[in-house]
C-alpha cells in the first residue's frame, strides 16, 4: 500500500477543487458554505487545502449544500460530462 | 440537516452494496479484501453492514483493491454506464 497516501491526497486534490469552484458557482462564501453544513468555516477552508480525510457523511453534507452528487464532487471536472 | 442521517445512510448502503458485489466479482473473501486494504476483517464487515462513516482514505484503499474508481463505489450499480 506504498502509494496509499498519494492516491488519497490525489482524491483529496479533486474533492479541494470541486468544493471550491461548485461554492463559487454559487455565490457561498466558506462561512455560508460552512454555515449550510453545520461545520466550522477553519474546517471548510482545511477541506478546500486538501488537508482534510474527511467521511461520508461530511461528503454528502458538502454535495447536498453545492446541489451535486458525491460521486461528482470526486471527480476531476474535465471528466465529467456536464461540463 | 434533518435528512442528513438519512441521505447519510444511504450513501453508505451504496457502498455496502458496491463493496460487496466487486469483492465477489473478484472472487475475495472479507479476510483477503481486509488484508489488501490494511483493515481488520470486523471493518470490512461493518462496512458492507452500511455501519461505518469511512474516509477518504478508506475509500481509496477500497478503489484500488477492487480495481474501479471512488465515484464509481459510490454510485448505485443501476446506474453506472457499465452495467
Amino acid at each position: 500500500m506504498a502509494k496509499r497516501g498519494i492516491r488519497g491526497l490525489e482524491l483529496r486534490r479533486i474533492l479541494a477543487e470541486n468544493i471550491r469552484a461548485y461554492r463559487h458557482q454559487k455565490n457561498l462564501s466558506q462561512e455560508k458554505l460552512a454555515e449550510i453544513c453545520g461545520l466550522h468555516r477553519t474546517y471548510v477552508s482545511s477541506v478546500e487545502r486538501a488537508e482534510r480525510n474527511v467521511t461520508l457523511g461530511t461528503l454528502e453534507a458538502f454535495a447536498t449544500a453545492l446541489g451535486v452528487s458525491v460521486p461528482t464532487l470526486l471527480t476531476r471536472r474535465d471528466h465529467q460530462h456536464d461540463q
